[in-house]
């Protein structure tokens, strides 16, 4: 246990099948909308799937613990964090379903194969980035457009989907017109649209997007997922997305 | 009186500073989707407005009666209803604030000054056309992309408004991505959006947009309006909107 962890690091349970995963606590840690898109993500058996941008590998280790599935890659710029997320997959006994490249997701198709995979997921930042930013803040590089744009990530997603293959992300309303236009741009189109409201009657902080590559347009809004009821505990229906510990423990750490 | 109305058409009361309307009982009535565009588009004093697709005027004249603007141009293709609208604006004593053009939306720039209005509004036809539909019928050029297609009308608000001129338009959840790609395309940055939901929890079946040309990307997402509450009454936030009696009358007519 000694030598898995570095300075800073702790293991922390994610409630599913006994799996744990190393963060740092004074990086990013994972949030709310790392599990809820996990939860978001519709696999077959023996999906092929991709997670761009993984950061720790929180939704590799989610997709592995909710699925069969034994190709799941995940790619992450930074090293320290890939490395991270390399041993959390050992840590898991998970390196035959589990495989952490540490790249860049614009050199993708140079390091996996194109138009192959069933499903491509990912938490990208949120953000644009501004002059404001240190660019060798790694809790930057997670939450802004530093290393790659919203295009890079969409334009990645398609080239590596096979035809029919889905995306899905989770990501800002703010942003909403943006990933439309860039989706379809990409072939990517929006099939299913969820909005997440912090609670009920308040306006969406998040949206997770379902699109499929080569699909015929036509969008499906599904009923708002609604965080908080009126005693401000979660509601019953993200309770049942996943486990109300590890919710609580991470918090919204991806704000 | 007799001479105002042909056969089938009737005067239906607005409820707002006493304007009526002529509706014909076999035509296509205005429903609750007018009504809460008109209550969601924002005017300035003197705001020069242009109304595509007007249909029987509903928007043009609760407009008039939310607002002191003197400037208010419609336009509608079909010559019957056109025609019915002029009569509503003549029994509404509005001639002089109201001018129904009985043109197609697609020649407007013959018609009106183009890059001159500071809001355009519309409540166009929702669906695409398609094999099954009867040209003839007046209804379905209402309902259905026969005449005009969603380009059409996005592309004419474009060329119509000033710089930072407002589009707003009420449509479908399901022509969101479409109505997203074609408004940036055509320099209509979507700023605000907010959707409408039948009830608490579900999601929703309309959708109200507000656009601003050659404007910075950033959209708002308001909070969501719930039509009826738990009884199945109108909620309060509705009946805010609009006058109770007058949606009960009319119905959910654009279906």
């Amino acid at each position: 246990m000694e030598n898995l962890l570095k300075d800073y690091e702790r293991i922390d349970d994610l409630h599913i099948k006994d799996l744990k995963i190393i963060q740092n606590t004074r990086g990013f840690c994972f949030g709310i909308d790392a599990v809820l898109l996990a939860s978001f993500v519709e696999l077959k058996k023996n999906s092929k799937v991709m997670d761009l941008g993984t950061g720790t590998g929180i939704i590799p280790l989610l997709l592995a613990g909710k699925s069969t599935s034994s190709s799941i890659t995940a790619i992450e710029i930074q090293q320290e964090v890939a490395d991270m997320a390399i041993r959390s997959v050992v840590f898991n006994k998970l390196e035959d379903r589990i495989k952490i490249l540490n790249i860049d997701l614009k050199t993708a198709s140079e390091h996996v194969p194109v138009n192959e995979f069933d499903v491509v997921t990912t938490n990208p930042p949120y953000m644009h980035a501004n002059g404001l930013i240190n660019p060798d803040d790694k809790k930057a590089i997670s939450r802004h457009e530093i290393k790659c744009s919203l295009e890079d990530v969409i334009q990645t997603a398609s080239k590596l989907l096979k035809h029919h293959g889905r995306f899905f992300m989770i990501h800002r309303p703010q942003r909403l017109v943006d990933i439309m236009v860039l989706c379809r741009k990409h072939k990517l189109e929006p099939k299913r649209l969820q909005f997440i409201h912090p609670a009920h009657g308040r306006k969406p902080n998040l949206l997770m997007i379902d699109c499929r590559k080569a699909a015929q347009p036509e969008l499906r809004i599904l009923d708002p997922l609604v965080v908080y009821d009126e005693d401000g505990e979660y509601t019953q229906e993200l309770l049942e997305r996943y486990n109300k510990k590890t919710v609580e423990e991470r918090g919204d750490a991806n704000e």
